[in-house]
C-alpha cells in the first residue's frame, strides 16, 4: 500500500477506524461538480462511484442546488419532525403525479429515519405487522443494511460478525437466481414454502433487490422477478423490493421493477432520492397495509425539508417525461461494449449487472482491487463489489456528459490492461 | 378534535398514518426563524418543542445558514460517503479542539447513519464485540431508537409493539433512578450483577440516558450517576450515555454528564449536533475500543457534509467559550419557577427535568394534552413525554430571547389555568 | 482430593466428563434400601441428597416394588406411548382421588416427557399459546432445567454457559423474595409490570419455586407467595408453580402450595411423583387451558407405566390420610433443632428451607464442602446447594426412620465441628 | 369416526387433550408380550408400531424380564443420579465391548435426561461449546424433539406451532435427498456454506437423520450420507446423526449409518435403548469434544438404572454375533415384498425407508388413515408418517415370530384392499 496522504492528520487521530471508502481514495476532496470531484491539490477525478448510487444526478445539480439555496435563504425550514410543510406537500405531489399515478400505483409514503436500512427495519415491521407472521425470506448476497433488523437479513459474513455475534433472526435464506448454477431457485423456494414439514415457517415477507448491489451486481431476469412477485402471493407474504441502490433511474427507469409487470407491496427507496446526496429515505406501503398508529414507528429526522427540495426538484427536471431514460438507455450500451472488451482480455471474466449499473466480474478480488487502484491512480474513482469484492463496478452518474463518460471508460480500461499485463507477468 | 385544516390533502392521501407531531400542531408550516415558526396563513408560533431538542440554536441560525449557503454555493460537497474532504476535518478539528481536549477525552469520532438510531445500533455492536458478552443492561422509560437492536433497548410498549412480535433480545431492563420510589436502584442493579445466580448475564453494556427525553423527563443525579458508572466498572460493562435528546447544551452544557465526575466509555449524539436541524449522528468511542475493520458498520450517509459545515460554526459559535452556558443556565432559572407556578396550580403535580429540559407532571396525560392543545391554539408549541403524556415538555430553543421565551412561558401558564379552570369545573 | 477409587475404570475410559455427583461420592453403589446406599466394599451410607427429592419415600419401597414386580412378572405393559392403559386409569383416578379432588382442583394431568424440564418445556409454552404473549418471568436463583426453553428460565450462569452462547429469550428475570435484603420485592414486580413504559413487556406467565432446590433453599413465605399469585392474576399471567423439587411431600404437605390459599394455574411435577425412583413427569392445567390439539407436544416416553404402578401405590400408601404429614411434620422438627446447631457453631450461618427441605447456609462453599465430603467418609451422603455452593443440604428420605435420621443428623454436626474446628486453626 | 369406548372416562375427564396415540387405538390395553398387546376385553393385537421404535425387541423380553425382577428383588439400585453403580458400569462395558469396540469408535457416553429430546439438546450444545458458533444445519421433514432447542430443529409446522410463537433460533434449514426432485441437495448445502455472502452462518453442526421417522420414511442414501459427512468436515461442522428412531437394529444394523463408511462426532440414541421401553437416552461424543465441565449439562433422571440393567441383557442377546442382523435382513425381504404389493394396488404410491423401518406413500394421508384404521379394526396396530400422514409405516419388533410377521402384513394387505375398493367406489 501506497503511503497514506492522510497519515498524522485529524482523521488518524479522532475518526473511527471503520472508515474505508477513505481507504482506497486517499486524498481530501474539497469541491464537486457534476461527475467531477477535485482534491485539496486541485486534482480533478472523474466519478464512477456516485455515493454508492446516491449521486445518481451528479453533484451540486445547478436546479436542485440553486432550489436549495433559495429555500434556506428565505428561512424555509430546515427540520420540523413530521410536521405539515409546504416543501413536504410540493415533494408528495411531485411523487403522486409523476411516479405513482403513471404506474397506477396506490401507494403511500412512510417517512422514516434518513437511511436505507431504517426503510427497511420500518417495512420489515410493517409486514410483520399485516401478516401475523415474523419469518421473512431474504436471498444470498442481499444487502439491505447495518442496524440488527437489516442486518438479520443481510448476507455478507463480515458485516454479520459486526453484531458481535448477537443471534440475528427471524429470517430464511433462499438461492437468489443463478446462485446455484442453473439449478431452478424458483422451484427451490415454492418446494420449501409448500410442504407443512419444510421447517420454513409461513413468511411475513420476501425481501428482494433486482440488482445486488454490494451482493456483486446479479441482475434478476424478469421472469425470475415475476416467479418471486407469484410465489410472494401464493404463500401470502408481502413482496418487498429494496430499491435503494437499484432504484431511481439506475437500473434504465425509476424503479428496478419498471416494465416487469409487478406491484410489490413495499418499496425501500433512499440513496439518491434526495436527488442532491442528502439524507433522506422513504418506504412506499399500500394503504391497506397503512395499520400504523400514529409514531407507532418514528424517529427525529423523517422527511429531511432540505432533501424535500431537491428530489421534487430532481423527479420535475428529470422524470416529466421519457427523455431521461433514453439518454440513461444510450450511456449504458456505451458502457456494455466498454466492459464488453475488458472482460474479453480476462480469462473467466464476464459482465454483470444491467442498466447503468453494470461491471466485470474480473475472477479474483485481488485483480478487481488492483485494477480500481490504477484507476484512481489515473483520475477515476471507482470500487468493487461481490461476496469476494471480485466484480469492478460501474456506478457512475446517470448525467455524465458522453464525453467524460466516454474518457472514464477509456481510463478503466487502460488500468485493466496495465493490471492484466502485470498480473501475467507476475504469475509466470 | 378541531376540524383538521389539512383534511383532504395531499398528506391524507398519500403520507402514511403513522406521522404523528402534524396531529398535535395541524397547520401547514412555510418559515422558521430562531424560535419563531410561519405557517401557511402568516401566523406566527413561538417553537417550544425544537424538533425535539434537534434545533437548540434555533431555525435558521444566521451564521451556519450563511455558511451553508456559501458551501453550495461554492460546489461544495453535499455527499461524499465516509471519504476525507475539508469540511469533515474541519469539523473533527472543532470537536476535538472545542469538545473533547477541554475534557481531556480521547475519544475517536465514528460517523454512523445519520440517525440516533444508528448511533446507538453501533455503539450495541461495539460493546459486544469489545466484550464477548451479549447481554445490555437498559433502564425503565429508556427511549434510544426504532431499528430492532435499539428497538430492544426502548422500553415503551407501543414502540416496542410496532416490531410485530418478534422478540427483542439480549437486554435486561433495570429500575431507573426513583422509578421504584425510595428504593435503591443501583443497590438492585449491583446485587442483580454480583449474584452468579441471578439469571442476568454479564452485561456489555449499560445503556443510559442522564436525562430520559421520552420517558417523562426524569432527570438522573450525579450520584446515581456516578455510582452507574461505577458499577459499569465493577462489573466489566461498557457505559454508554445516549446523549441524543439531552446532550449538545439541552441540559445545561454540552454533554449531560458534564462535571458529574464520569467520563463514559460511549456516547451517542444525534439531534442538535448538526446545529441546523440536519440529520448527522455520532458515537463517540475510546481509541482502545476501536477494534473496528473497515465497513464492518457502514452506510451510505455517514458524514453528512452539509451537516459538517453547520456543525463546526455551531461549536464555534457556542461552544469557544462559557457564555452560552451561563445564558442557558439564566434560561433555565426563568423556566423553573415559571413551572412550579404551573405545579402550584394542580395538586400532585410537580417539575421534572433539568436545565432547558423540564417539564410538569401534570398528573394525567389527559389534562397534559388538553394543555398543549390550548397552547397551540394561543400560538405556542409545546409537546407532552412520559409512559401516560403525562408531562408537559418544555424544549424551547437555547437561543430564544429572554422576552420570547417568558411570553411563551406565559402562554403556557395561562393554557393551563384555562385547562385546570375547565378541568375543575368538569370535574365538579 | 482423594485418589479416585473408580481410577481406571470404565467411567473414566467412557462416561462424559460431565458427570458430578459421582464425584462428590467416588464409589460404586451396588444396593439401596429406605434410606440405606450399600457400595461395592459392603460398606453402608445413609442418604440424604434422595436422588435430590427423588426419592422421598426411601429406596425400594417395599409396597411399590413388589406391585412393581407383580406388574412386570404378569407382562404388565412397559412402553405405550401415550395409548390408554389400565395402569395409566388407576393412576390418573387414584391422583384425583387423593390429590386434586381434595382441594377442589379440576385440573387436567398433562403427560410429559419423563423429567422436570420437559414439564416446564411444555407448561412455558402452554402459557404462552394461551396468552398470546411471549414474556415469562422467572425469578434469581430459580432453576428449571436445562433443554433451551427451560434453561431460559434458570438463573444459574455456569448452566446458562452451557448452551455454548446461543440466546435465551422471552424471560425477564425478577428478584426472588429476600434476594435484595429488606426490599418490597413484590413492589418492584408490580412496579415493573404496571408501568407501560417499563420495557418489560406483558407477562404469559410467572414461573416460581416456592422452595429453589438448586439456588439455596430460598424458601418464600406464604404472604409473599400469595401476593405473586395476585400479581400474576392483575398482569393477565399464568402461574406456574414449578414443584418439581419442593413438591411430593417434601415441603411437609403434598404440594408446596398447599395451605397457602392459592391456586397455581400450571404445576410441573417430576422427581418423586413415580415413588419409586422411576423417570416421571407431569404438568397439571386447567381444563380451560387445555387447548392442545393431539400430539402438539409429544414425546416417546409420555406416561411411563412402570412409574403409573410404583406412583400409584406411593399416592395410596402415603396420601390417603394425614398420619404421614404428620410425620414428615415430626422429623421437620428435629431437622431445625439439629441444623440450629450446627449453625450457632459457624459465625454468620442461619438457617433456610422449609420442611423436609431445610440447610444451613455455612457463608462459604468451601466450607459447606469441606463439611459434606468428612460427612462421606463418616458415611453419609449429602450436598450443597446455592449459587456458590454455600449450603449445606439435607433432602433426607421422608420415611427415614427416625433413629437413622437423629444419627445421620449426628454425624453431620460431628462433620461441621471437626471441619470448623481445622479451619477455625487453618485461619488462625 | 366409531363411538370412543373409553369415553366418559377418567381419560376425558383428567387426561390432557394433547394425548394422540389413544386416540387412533381406542381401547384400554392390560398385557403385552413379544409383539402382542391384549386390551381389557382380552381381543389380541399384533404391534406394528413397536412404541414408535422404542420396542425393537417387543413387549416384556424374557431374559430383560428375568434381569429385571431379578434387580428389583435384589433391591437393586432404581435411581443414583449420576453416581457409579454396578450396574451403569455393566452396561458401558457390554456396549464399549459390544458397541463401541467393533467399529473402532473412541466415543464415550455422555448420559442425558432420559428422552430424544434431551439428546438432541446436549448435542447441539455441545456442537456450540466446541466450535464457537451458533448456527445449526438442520433438514427438511427432520424431527428431533418439542423442548425449544430441538424443536427449532423440527421441521413439521403443527409442532413448531406449540411453541406458543416464540422465535426458534440458530438453525438453517436444508433440503433432504430427495425433497427437491432431481435437484443435487449435496451441491446446494455446499454452495450455500462455500459463499462467504450466502447469509449461512458457518454452522457448529449438520444434525441429521438417516431414515426420517417422522417425516415420511425418507431414507438417504449412502452416497448422500457419505457427502453430508465430507460437507460436514469441509465446513468444521460436527456431524451429528439422530439416531433416536432409526437406530438400535431398526434399519437392518445396531447404527443406521454402519457399513456407510463415517463416523458421526456425535449420536444421539434414546427410544429401543433400554431394549424393554423404559425411558433411557444417551448421547456418543468424541473424547476431544468432552469438554463439559461436572454438572454443566445435568438433570435429575440421567441414567435410569432399570433401563441399565435390561439395556445391557439386550446388548449381550441380540448384539454379541450377527445372527439378530440376518434375522432382521430376512423380514425386511418379506416386508419389502408385502408392501410392493400393497403399493401395486395403488396408482402413485410408492415405498418408502429402509431395514424394518419401510411403508408406502399411499398418496394421501386420508386414505392411509382409513387403511390404519381398518387394520386396527383386524386386530393389528399401525401407524402413518409424513407431512400429510401419507405413509402407512411399518415399525414392527425386529423379533415379531415370522408367522405373526406374515400374518400382521396379510392384515394390512387386506386392509389396503378394503379401503381401495370403497375409495374407488366413493370416488366413482
Amino acid at each position: 500500500m501506497t503511503m497514506a496522504r492522510t497519515h498524522n492528520s485529524v482523521f488518524d487521530r479522532r475518526e473511527s477506524d471503520v472508515r474505508s471508502y477513505c481507504r482506497s481514495f486517499d486524498t481530501t476532496f474539497t469541491k464537486a461538480k457534476g461527475s467531477t470531484l477535485t482534491d485539496a491539490d486541485g486534482r480533478e477525478y472523474t466519478d464512477f462511484l456516485s455515493g454508492c448510487s446516491s449521486l445518481n444526478y451528479g453533484h451540486n445539480d445547478p436546479d436542485m442546488k440553486a432550489a436549495l439555496i433559495e429555500h434556506i435563504t428565505g428561512d424555509g425550514i430546515a427540520h420540523a419532525l413530521d410536521m405539515y410543510t409546504d416543501e413536504k406537500a410540493a415533494f408528495l405531489e411531485a411523487f403522486e403525479r409523476l411516479v405513482l399515478k403513471p404506474r397506477g400505483m396506490d401507494h403511500k409514503v412512510m417517512m422514516v429515519g434518513p437511511t436505507g436500512t431504517n426503510a427497511v427495519e420500518a417495512a420489515l415491521k410493517l409486514a410483520r405487522k399485516t401478516t401475523g407472521r415474523k419469518n421473512v425470506i431474504a436471498f444470498t448476497n442481499g444487502f439491505h443494511g447495518m442496524t440488527l433488523g437489516a442486518l438479520a437479513a443481510t448476507a455478507n459474513a463480515g458485516k454479520r460478525k459486526g453484531s458481535g455475534d448477537v443471534s440475528l433472526n427471524d429470517i430464511t435464506r433462499m438461492p437468489y437466481e443463478r446462485s446455484l448454477g442453473d439449478m431452478d431457485t424458483l422451484a427451490i423456494l415454492d418446494a420449501m414454502l409448500s410442504n407443512p414439514s419444510s421447517g420454513v415457517d409461513a413468511p411475513a415477507a420476501f425481501l428482494v433487490e433486482l440488482i445486488q448491489g454490494e451482493g456483486g451486481l446479479n441482475a434478476a431476469s424478469p421472469e425470475w422477478v415475476r416467479g418471486i412477485a407469484e410465489l410472494a402471493r401464493k404463500h401470502g407474504a408481502k413482496l418487498i423490493v429494496d430499491d435503494i441502490q437499484a432504484g431511481i433511474g439506475r437500473s434504465g427507469s425509476f424503479f428496478s421493477f419498471d416494465e416487469m409487470g409487478i406491484e410489490p407491496d413495499m418499496i425501500t427507496l433512499a440513496k439518491s432520492l434526495s436527488g442532491f446526496g442528502l439524507p433522506f429515505a422513504i418506504a412506499l406501503i399500500r394503504p391497506e397495509d397503512d395499520v400504523w398508529k400514529p409514531a407507532e414507528h418514528n424517529g427525529t429526522f423523517r422527511g429531511n425539508t432540505h432533501a424535500f427540495v431537491t428530489a421534487r426538484v430532481a423527479l420535475e427536471k428529470f422524470w416529466a417525461d421519457d427523455s431521461f431514460k433514453s439518454e440513461i438507455a444510450e450511456k449504458a450500451k456505451v458502457l456494455t461494449e466498454s466492459l464488453q472488451r475488458i472482460a474479453d482480455r480476462i480469462p473467466g471474466a464476464y459482465l454483470k449487472g444491467r442498466g447503468m449499473m453494470q461491471g466485470v466480474d474480473v475472477t479474483s478480488g485481488e485483480l478487481a482491487e488492483k485494477i480500481c487502484a490504477e484507476a484512481f491512480r489515473n483520475g477515476l474513482i471507482i470500487e468493487t463489489s461481490g461476496g469476494d469484492d471480485e466484480v469492478v463496478k460501474v456506478l457512475a452518474p446517470l448525467t455524465t456528459p458522453m464525453e467524460q463518460f466516454k474518457a472514464g471508460l477509456a481510463t478503466l480500461e487502460a488500468a485493466t490492461e496495465t493490471c492484466t499485463a502485470s498480473h501475467t507477468i507476475a504469475a509466470e
